[in-house]
């Protein structure tokens, strides 16, 4: 990624959030580079951390597999600025095989950002996650 | 967006390739900074380029109108690498009121990368494209 991410104006991330069971909030924090001409979050971005932050919950369940990303769904249902903090979860509903369908949520605060669906495939063995 | 993508080693874009009646083609080069660690393209830039690859329909048709992504389905059918060209096109398939939908396509060569539908909807004016 961009060294620009990396100075020292960057902003403290906070740990993930780990919840009871396989439960987990990521964040992301929007910044000025994330932004479009409305000074609203890109939502291509908005899809980047989708994409991750639903795919996470196969992380959680499949520990020693890597994984792709099939398809992806995504209801843009309001927007983030810059400044906020835009969190998300996913939530393992099925699994056939190495297919893995994920319903997730990105939420600013109270305000839900976007709904949506995953479906992600394991492939090959990992190092175990802790 | 970020200064590295603006030194003189960025390789030239090609225009836009415009076709018949409202066809186009758009296009990026995959470099290092879109590659997740298989050096393969991420799928969050694969997205945020078919928003606007997808979306550009809508701007060929509405031409005085800014619009916004409602809904993005996206399909991967198989990756792109570091130094892949990835081009892309979509074309209106449904109007109704200010909701555009389209379908989608990128490729590489003549590998498809990724189909899909987007869901646009036409906001405010804005000054003609030409």
């Amino acid at each position: 990624m961009t060294d620009d991410l990396l100075d020292d104006e960057a902003p403290l991330i906070p740990d993930e959030k780990l919840g009871p069971g396989e439960s987990y909030t990521r964040a992301f924090l929007v910044g000025e580079h994330h932004t479009n001409g409305m000074m609203n979050c890109h939502g291509g971005m908005l899809m980047a951390f989708a994409d991750t932050a639903f795919g996470h919950a196969v992380s959680m369940r499949a520990r020693d597999h890597y994984w792709v990303t099939i398809r992806l769904l995504t209801d843009f249902l309001s927007s983030a600025k810059l400044g906020d903090w835009v969190e998300g979860s996913g939530e393992v509903v099925g699994v056939e095989d190495d297919i893995y369908t994920v319903k997730g949520r990105l939420w600013c605060g109270e305000r839900t950002v976007m709904t949506g669906t995953g479906i992600f495939k394991t492939v090959g063995r990992r190092p175990p996650r802790k």
